[in-house]
């Protein structure tokens, strides 16, 4: 999309070649920025070493930067660049729950440190269009104001298809980045550079500040032989380290993966000597957000002559997108539908779907399991599961392998051969991007403790001191000034933010605690009603237990607990002392310990005390 | 332990070579046996192919083989062998529930169709004493009428030990399996080879039958160089091989793995040299049933100095029971308690400690998280994670990980450096073992679907016939007649039998259902108390919801809420039709619309209503 027409815009757009030379009007441009500029149009200097040039005024505030989310996870991406009052941000993305996150639908990013200062985020800069880093938007940008949103036109594109599920939620203000120019943000200014990625049009930002220079290179890889996407930017990579970068924060997702990432295109190899040779149909797991790979399976199809059938909603509308926007080729007639592939023999026949990461309703789920509306698993069928599997779902992934194989399907997978490339740099990768970039400082993102750790790793190996890489955790400030990186213990809000539902933050460590206890041994109600003046039971007591014991198998038990309420309510009704209160906390107390000692599991008691 | 005096005993214990030569004494010999041992007396003679001798009489019952579970998941391993009327069974495990089965402690065989043939069970075979090989016998002894059951020395150490958890189950009748002797029960005369695992005392277990002669591996690797072991025993193998093997079951955990798995040794000089070289305190987390290697890490301790803490209570337990039997050398001296650790430097300590799963309340994750009751991690400690990641736990391990990172300490792990080894053969050790054996028939045992794929496929490469190699399902049954095995479509039952606190199957679906309803969106209850003539409602309705929303910041919804319910009994009131059933199910309906409506979730919605 193009840039709109907005009140509160900061920003201008200006043109700059890709490999970093002359850049001209900027409506407030820095003067460290001039400074290099003037360098970099004189003479191409060979760097050596840390080049970084300190700022070079005294006034000014700090610049701070934190990781907002994505230093202790795989998710929730978005950093914070903070000037003086600017700010920018870059990535707005979710995470999927933990394990003892029960009923989550996903997590954001906390953004209670903007509170109040919602006008002076002068950006926000999305890097691609992954869910790890454009689904907090419907749920952030109101909360902020709408401040202005740049993203690539794919990215956009992704975006704007998302935000239709939100029509609550205000109108976002969606800007387009010309990978070419740059825009000021405030006190920032920005550029681009392309990288390699799973998904077309993903970037790299370069943040030039007062301090210095930051380059934050969201999700990355290099591909030497991409697919339907360019080689990510040396050229401009390499400018910018010569022009010397203050800080890098670089991907850490395949830090602790030795060599370098595979390519898209290797694959496209792999791929294409299984539809070669494949003697029925082929059913294609991915994710629909791996564009270049569906790009892939779309070309290998079509040049060996079979139709596709695409299940999965998210993959349609990716495909459609990508398509509409021509990041994507394909002739039209390829794609058919289901009731078209059932007439048809199968070996002209490809399948690509989603819940390759054994989601429960996902197709290749229900096709697996025979509750698919069109298709079941045929002896002859060839099934590829074309992506990693992601942490805590391995299990799910291998039930679901052995349910295919189960159903006679003949299943490969990655680890069987190379029918997945990750869209990450791996340790040789990071090498190269750190020798290019040469910077400072080095504070890697987006992963775990674990792989932040990996990334130190590689840059110490190749030379960078201790104190000049930084392993933070989610929201810790890392102060630059006078050409110094801080790790301070100051700690911006990362507070997990649960979405659930229309909730958002509203499931908190109560509820969850409650939900987990609940999967664990189910609850018991207990309903007694009792005569307001003398205290006596007036009927029977109710119970209802769910997730407990089954109970039509448990009458005895039930009869037995209904008997120890009776009693207990009588005691209370001869007792001056008891009052509702007090024969709650009593039922509480005496049926669970009653209920442990009899099935040595403990559900929810919840007492209910109706005086009449 | 010595074999006990029992009325009930159809076995005799016999001698023979390890190499199988002559044996007398059988109660019952097989006619198969007989012949087979009348060749091997009388040369010994080159095997080449499949020199299975079919059954030499045309008459008696026919031989039937059923893997109850173990074939379709790791876990719960119990293989069944039945001819005529007698049955002998291998193993006895339980298996971890999987992550839809919250709550559950544990999965054990389903014994149901041996019920009224308990009389018929001639034994039942340990193979090494694992929770997955053992841990059914509390719960399934007692329901079989307490059969001979036959483990090794140590093996049954550990049977007895956690028989005492289970003191009102009765007594179980436990043997001592003589690995140099052989065994009859019923119809079948068993022997028995050591193979290598990650506990002493395992084997392997060679069952004579009258249709020719089984092979169960148990749980197996090959370790030329083991510790605290003896080596595999390969000529008994080999000769076992030479005289003839109908069908061999055998273990499928490593199959998908190439190669040949490590030797426990290799990981005593990685662990030796990290232990050398170690700055300060040592943490080894591992598992407490790897008795080979805690064996090492006490040997290293002692070598470079050491003393050890031992931290969880199983852990404790086995190195008492091993070391009580011969199965484990160390100075008494070198366990320490956790006080006098602390008063020691920390060069000169290591801790040893369960946990590596990242359990939540093992050791491991309470000295991360700091609520160990004596320890807290130290920057220069060490922490070694010597184990595999069972699949489904990668995420909390990988969690562990981070926060021992967090908290500064230096953590070496399996894919970092040689610090665990497997207790599985790999795919080169299958080769191996199919080679030395050389049976008609395989059938791949100890593995989920994938694997026992896996297995099947080592067989077909070394040129097994499709039909020879029987990728069964948990139940499904082979049949053996006239040298033929055939895999039919009859299947014995199989269903989970759940262990959750004191119940043993009374967990069913419906109960797993509710449970993992209520931790998704929690519960509403709605109480309402009516007037029994009128439908009237009598005060204010009561309303208790868990793990739904916050109910603090909630109030405005449930107060809407409240105010639903109160139209809904008052509509209902003016309704002739009407009764407490018809408004139970108008409240739970129009509830639950109404709430879904407000939240997007959907809690289990329990009415009562309480007529006065």
């Amino acid at each position: 999309m193009t840039e709109r027409k907005t009140t509160r815009s900061t920003s201008t757009l200006s043109s700059s070649s890709s490999a970093g030379s002359k850049r001209t009007n900027y409506k407030r441009k820095p003067r460290r920025l001039q400074r290099t500029v003037a360098k970099k149009s004189s003479a191409h200097r060979r760097v050596i070493g840390n080049n970084y040039s300190k700022k070079p005024d005294g006034k000014g505030g700090k610049l701070r930067v934190a990781i907002v989310g994505g230093a202790e996870e795989v998710g929730r991406n978005m950093t914070l660049i903070e000037y003086g009052k600017d700010i920018v941000l870059i990535d707005m993305g979710l995470q999927f729950p933990e394990e003892d996150q029960p009923g989550v639908d996903y997590i954001i990013p906390n953004v209670s440190y903007l509170k109040g200062r919602e006008k002076d985020v002068k950006g926000v800069v999305i890097t691609h269009g992954h869910y790890d880093h454009i689904g907090g938007i419907p749920h952030l940008s109101p909360v902020l104001h709408h401040p202005p949103i740049y993203g690539t036109k794919l990215t956009n594109g992704i975006i704007k298809k998302r935000q239709e599920d939100f029509p609550d939620k205000g109108q976002i203000d969606l800007r387009e980045i010309d990978v070419d120019k740059s825009i000021n943000m405030g006190v920032f200014t920005l550029e681009f550079f392309r990288v390699n990625h799973n998904i077309p049009d993903s970037v790299g930002v370069i943040i030039h500040t007062p301090e210095g220079t930051l380059v934050h290179t969201g999700d990355f890889k290099f591909d030497l032989q991409p697919v339907m996407d360019e080689v990510a930017d040396f050229h401009k990579i390499a400018s910018i380290g010569q022009q010397g970068v203050l800080a890098l924060l670089s991907d850490s997702t395949n830090a602790a993966q030795p060599g370098h990432q595979l390519s898209e295109s290797k694959i496209g190899n792999t791929l294409d000597s299984i539809f070669r040779d494949a003697p029925g149909r082929i059913i294609v797991g991915t994710f629909a957000s791996l564009l270049n790979r569906l790009q892939q399976i779309i070309s290998i199809s079509e040049k060996y002559g079979r139709k596709i059938v695409i299940e999965g909603y998210s993959m349609r509308s990716n495909i459609e997108i990508a398509h509409k926007l021509g990041y994507l080729k394909m002739n039209p007639k390829t794609v058919i539908s289901a009731r078209e592939a059932l007439k048809m023999p199968p070996q002209k026949v490809a399948i690509m779907c989603t819940g390759a990461q054994g989601e429960s309703r996902a197709a290749l789920m229900r096709i697996a399991n025979r509750e698919h509306r069109n298709f079941r698993i045929d002896k002859d069928d060839t099934v590829i599961f074309s992506s990693s599997v992601i942490p805590g779902n391995e299990r799910t992934v291998q039930r679901l392998k052995d349910t295919l194989l189960k159903e006679g399907a003949h299943v490969i997978h990655y680890q069987m051969m190379d029918v997945h490339a990750g869209g990450h740099a791996k340790a040789e990768d990071l090498k190269l991007l750190f020798r290019l970039l040469n910077p400072k400082y080095i504070i890697p993102v987006e992963g775990n403790r674990f792989l932040l750790e990996a990334s130190k790793s590689i840059a110490l190996e190749l030379g960078w001191q201790d104190d000049k890489v930084h392993v933070v955790t989610n929201g810790q400030i890392v102060q630059f000034a006078g050409g110094e990186g801080k790790l301070t213990k100051e700690k911006i809000p990362t507070d997990y933010v649960m979405v659930d539902g229309l909730g958002v933050g509203d499931v908190q460590e109560v509820v969850l605690r409650d939900r987990q206890s609940l999967s664990e041994d189910g609850m018991f109600v207990i309903i007694v009603t009792i005569h307001e003046q003398t205290g006596k039971l007036v009927g029977s007591p109710d119970i209802i237990s769910r997730g407990f014991v089954y109970m039509k198998d448990a009458k005895h038990l039930i009869e037995d607990a209904r008997e120890k309420v009776r009693k207990i309510v009588d005691k209370g009704s001869q007792n001056t002392t008891s009052n509702p209160q007090w024969l709650k906390n009593k039922l509480r107390d005496d049926m669970g310990q009653f209920l442990f000692q009899k099935t040595q599991r403990r559900p929810m008691i919840l007492p209910v005390v109706i005086e009449v």
